[in-house]
């Protein structure tokens, strides 16, 4: 974990390095003529005239373009601390902040989530001019730094790294920022309730306009480390009971569905639409006896809704299954799997909730288990008690939605729930109209803080059928033909349901715009960087 | 495992559904008016009038619509064996075969990739109207069969089940098939070397057009099976190494890379295209500071190639590190990675290898650990050395790269190697030149049986240089301006690759086209089913 690394020169090659030493040095002639070309200074002390005793301990290094191969020694600002306390280290991190004061400079490291203060001093082997240079290091520079790790006498209540810094001895920039950011990374992650900050907030469009800069933050660090969690544990999970991961095109011949919100374009001489769901695909898959499948993929919507909760391009997480006599073994095994992702995001993401937490504060979320589920009819009871005036088979409106979320957690404490037998009408054609009565539907929707994540149903699975409900909602059976043929041949009942990534991510966490959780979002107006 | 499951009737209910018995009693009227209507047959014996000693055991269900919940005691085909010998069980299982004889009956029952087979013979409680009704089952359809498994007095050679077989006491029909199949699921699980069924042959279209039915053989549920184990080897050894899973947009803004190949859309107002790489994006998440990224997801290439091994749209792995000093620090990284898939294929799936193998031979994959790595230079001289004439600085055809893989297996007997260090002049913009001798550069491909699968490159990582070399190229520094704008404010140098999964599937397994990895394939003449 640690090295003296005083020799930096040459010498100190692996042998795999000196192998190609000869030819590296028949080559040096080309080499410098490059460097001169670029301009680049060599490592240390080339600012100024006068005697510089830290001459060759700082600089700007050649941009790294692999000229030797190196034992790696450095060590990661996460893991210094006590324990190796006295020892030299190198550390490459980013600039984060920097300040001179007389004949010494303090300045910030941060990597990832983590920072650590850097102390340097005037002093036998470090010169003013070294100070000058340091002091102006651009801020989001990458920069090499060795130094002694020493025990601070008070905590350093201003990084993550607080009971050891850095007293450092050698300085190099190894890539550095241009001087003016279009934001500042201390600005950006400024707590949200923090009124002093408000006049400096960084407003949505500068951060995502300079996501580069705006994911830096250590907020924005663990969303995306959560998120990749989330993809994680929906694997991990359904993996563990059986299913297999498929791979859907998202190319495909005819606008599912109607043909509404979806994005068309050429496809060499023929017309081509980008799926909005991989639906079909999955229930391909289940009539190809694959049995339980899920799929992680892009999905495209071409929605002019410019919402907190919309995207034009979104990450579904979608599963179907075979089951034997009654769709609720795949609700079982669906709510059970959101059981087993919420307690692994608690258990083994708390420090990345913590880290989010600090910036955006939000309750905890909270869930049981078994999750609750609830009838359609039984919320739209609790909404007409609550003062609200809809028929029991009208569709959900998105405050209604909410309400029924604020609703069920007073009653039953939980901010997940399964809400089980929507009204027919409101579902897409494909759905199973319930067995004892047509005004309702073998389909359910799951929420999360009151806002829906996950659709489903069971499918039909007879070909007849499927043809005389597609007759019903008007649509031509020449679109879907190869859908419906796909259940031609012998199919096994079966459901599942699709989840928004992006919309489970938010929603733990209690964030407040889905463009928080989507790293690179796409929206109607948005569709760079 | 095993039920005697003698009770199917109401009275074998669960306790939920007990609950819900005196709602479905009020509803009973509405659900005798429905089936009705859809002209279903009730179980068993409504053929002739002939007095029948079966009925009730046999006969088509109607629709599977979730009436109960009842428990599932069905077992699985492969969990068929000598343990569970002289028990009564039920499987749900597709009839892959059947012929009447006399009073007797033989079926098999076919499930993912195995398969049992079923006697059935009249008796006390089997009639010949059952006899007759089971032989008339269409193939394909899937059947509820409950019987008492027996031990063969000899193997049954052609199941995969081979030391016990049912005896058949109920036989449902779940849903049915069609009785004109467009392709014989036997034709199409042939050996590809049996010269019996050349002229039974199933094409490749027919089986695309088809593919419900093609993948149900036992050879595609085990290639997608393994390849779902690619996806999941990849995933698996990069997070033990510190990676992070990352989403990328597939819409952009701009076609990068000059934009040839590209499918372009409508955007709203605006112009969008499809990602032809996650590459700007993987990494623009290292100069995010994310240090090691991966993400898996579709890729476009509007590429009029009508080959063997392109595809329209494909599955990429891609990742992108960070590296401290050279950028051999990454290709261990990954060819390390590689050799971690092929060691996880051999071991977890030999059962799939082996099922593939049975229909379509091919020698099992040879690797090393640590992979074997050579520089272009090297590769062209063992071509030079071969016959070939070209210059050293050439790019690889395709047949010289098929040629070196032949060339690399008889000297180093391995299937997969890297070769690094390509001329630069054949690479792409943002390839770090090598620093001492313009010539190369630092980026390198990777093959298997002599094919391409991954094609990396440590990337320029300064926004200046990267300027320099897209004007070299002649790329237009508007339509990339986000790309390296993302460089401007420090980035530690890094490399990565992508990596193409239905190749490596295909090639893993010695298969001879891409078509057969993709589960619904596209190419520029196919975009259904």
């Amino acid at each position: 974990m640690t090295s003296d690394n005083k020799d930096k020169s040459e010498e100190g090659q692996s042998k795999n390095a000196l192998k190609k030493a000869q030819k590296a040095a028949e080559k040096a002639a080309k080499k410098a003529e490059y460097k001169a070309q670029k301009g680049q200074t060599d490592e240390g002390g080339a600012e100024g005239s006068e005697e510089d005793c830290s001459k060759g301990l700082y600089g700007d290094l050649a941009m790294i373009r692999s000229e030797e191969e190196r034992p790696v020694t450095h060590i990661a600002v996460k893991d210094l601390g006590r324990p190796i306390a006295n020892q030299t280290i190198i550390v490459r991190a980013r600039l984060h902040t920097s300040r001179g004061k007389g004949k010494q400079a303090f300045f910030v490291l941060r990597s990832q989530a983590y920072t650590v203060q850097c102390v340097v001093a005037v002093g036998e082997k470090v010169s003013k001019q070294m100070i000058k240079f340091i002091c102006n290091i651009t801020k989001e520079s990458i920069v090499d730094v060795e130094g002694k790790v020493m025990n601070t006498d008070q905590k350093v209540e201003s990084c993550s790294v607080q009971d050891v810094e850095i007293h450092v001895s050698k300085v190099f920039v190894v890539s550095s920022a241009l001087p003016r950011l279009p934001l500042q990374i201390e600005d950006a992650m400024r707590r949200e309730d923090d009124l002093e900050g408000l006049n400096i907030k960084v407003n949505q469009d500068t951060r995502l306009d300079n996501r580069v800069l705006d994911l830096r933050t250590p907020a924005n660090q663990a969303i995306f480390r959560l998120e990749a969690g989330v993809c994680q544990l929906f694997r991990e999970t359904l993996r563990a009971k059986g299913f297999i991961e498929i791979m859907c095109p998202k190319l495909i011949s005819a606008a599912s569905e109607g043909g509404a919100n979806v994005f068309g374009l050429k496809y060499f001489e023929k017309e081509a639409f980008l799926a909005q769901s991989p639906q079909l695909y999955k229930q391909m898959a289940i009539a190809s006896d694959f049995g339980k499948v899920f799929t992680i993929g892009p999905v495209f919507r071409a929605e002019n809704s410019n919402t907190h909760r919309h995207l034009t391009e979104f990450v579904g997480l979608d599963l179907e299954l075979a089951f034997t006599h009654h769709y609720h073994e795949a609700v079982k095994v669906i709510g059970n799997m959101f059981t087993e992702i919420f307690r692994g995001l608690r258990d083994r993401y708390a420090s990345e909730v913590a880290i989010v937490g600090h910036q955006f504060p939000a309750e905890p979320f909270k869930f049981l288990d078994p999750p609750l589920m609830l009838e359609y009819c039984e919320g739209v009871a609790m909404l007409r008690e609550a003062g609200v005036e809809m028929d029991e088979t009208e569709d959900l409106s998105t405050p209604n939605e909410k309400l029924l979320g604020r609703l069920v957690r007073a009653k039953y404490d939980t901010d997940f729930y399964i809400l089980d037998k929507y009204p027919l009408a409101v579902r897409p054609f494909y759905t199973m109209p319930d067995p004892h009565d047509p005004t309702w539907s073998n389909s359910y929707d799951m929420f999360m803080r009151g806002e829906e994540i996950l659709s489903g149903a069971q499918r039909i699975h007879d070909a007849d059928f499927l043809c005389e409900r597609a007759k019903v909602h008007a649509i031509p059976l020449d679109t879907i033909q190869s859908y419906i043929d796909a259940f031609k041949y012998g199919c096994p009942p079966h459901a599942g349901g699709g989840i928004g990534l992006e919309r489970v991510t938010m929603l733990y966490l209690g964030l407040d715009n889905i463009r928080k959780t989507s790293m690179f979002p796409r929206d109607p107006k948005r569709i760079t960087p």
